[in-house]
């Protein structure tokens, strides 16, 4: 998290080197192989130059409860999440920004990868946005919690090669009972798909909690 | 999609070669890179042997129309999505099966990209799971629709490195509306997250939509 900005960015800023680029480069390949397809020139080739990578990576990997305590150091899940994170070849990345109204703004443009019908994103794709992006509003709102319900309501077809935007913001607190509202829109402004979620506090003993 | 099976595998299952083994190879880089995290040795290296790969596919691909109808021609979405897809190294890929009584069942373990808090699965990744796995259900029952409203709630946190079960199964159809629930269990039937979808059987002058 960075909140040097007029508009604080709430999630991780992507560097040019070192994992980051590492991991750009994965999401290169990962979307230039499904855009490419099964006819693509020596694929087997491609393979064992990947799995060689693979290889090399694994043997330096620590155990994963180092490597959990290490994620959740310092910006914690920002870096690795699957939503915004740029050590995370899986994210798109979507950057999320706050605003000063207490609401969260992330931007994304979605390529093949997250298809759902032809053309356009899978309705889970918009449920994974729409969960991360409550989430960051209630945490830039001040008050979080785990997720207990989540409604998606689907209004038409989310495309897919535009930039879309994904709104949060926390509608209210009660108690341990947090609501939250958000959806996804194009750039015209026409909502695709809108989401309420209900969050809840911890209670204080259940704070902390590993990998149990 | 394989129906020559007993218990019919409703993804698309994946082979040893070919794209698929890039694919996995894919997906070893992107979990083995965000493992061995930023103090892996030459990171840019990598980068630099990745951006190759990225660069030798893109130079083959068609173009995006052309893909797209490429995709859904034969097994359709199944080869291609986010979940089941063993062309896409987003997906973890999930197989799904269908049972005799008209419900789906898929099968994964989830390690650190679908993270979300320290351990577990990332919520929007479990709604991604049941969005998909309703969308399957439906198919299997013989009623489909697209996604109206779909709603999620969170028992229990879901726990990444062990085997989750994904069951999906139709309810009712009345009219063109169908509904369908799910959930996400683990192997000794704890159920984390629960789905109960509403969808909606296009009108016939909807049922194709494309890029437009």
């Amino acid at each position: 998290m960075t909140v040097s900005h007029e508009r604080p960015v709430l999630s991780a800023e992507a560097t040019a080197t070192g994992i980051d680029a590492a991991t750009a480069a994965v999401r290169r390949v990962l979307e230039s192989l499904l855009h490419a397809g099964s006819s693509a020139s020596d694929l087997s080739g491609i393979a064992l130059r990947l799995n060689a990578i693979a290889d090399e990576l694994a043997q330096q990997a620590p155990t994963v409860d180092d490597r959990i305590a290490d994620m959740w150091s310092g910006e914690g899940v920002t870096r690795h999440d699957p939503v915004t994170g740029p050590e995370n070849a899986i994210a798109p990345p979507m950057p999320i920004t706050g605003l000063p109204d207490g609401s969260v703004v992330g931007t994304v443009t979605l390529h093949l990868p997250y298809q759902g019908p032809p053309g356009y994103v899978h309705g889970g794709v918009s449920a994974l946005l729409l969960d991360h992006t409550l989430g960051v509003a209630n945490f830039w709102a001040g008050a979080s919690g785990r997720t207990g319900e989540l409604t998606l309501r689907y209004h038409r077809p989310t495309p897919l090669f535009t930039e879309l935007t994904v709104r949060g913001r926390q509608t209210s607190v009660a108690g341990r009972k947090i609501r939250t509202e958000g959806e996804i829109s194009t750039a015209d402004g026409t909502v695709c798909v809108s989401a309420k979620g209900l969050f809840v506090t911890p209670r204080p003993e259940h704070v902390r909690f590993g990998r149990g």
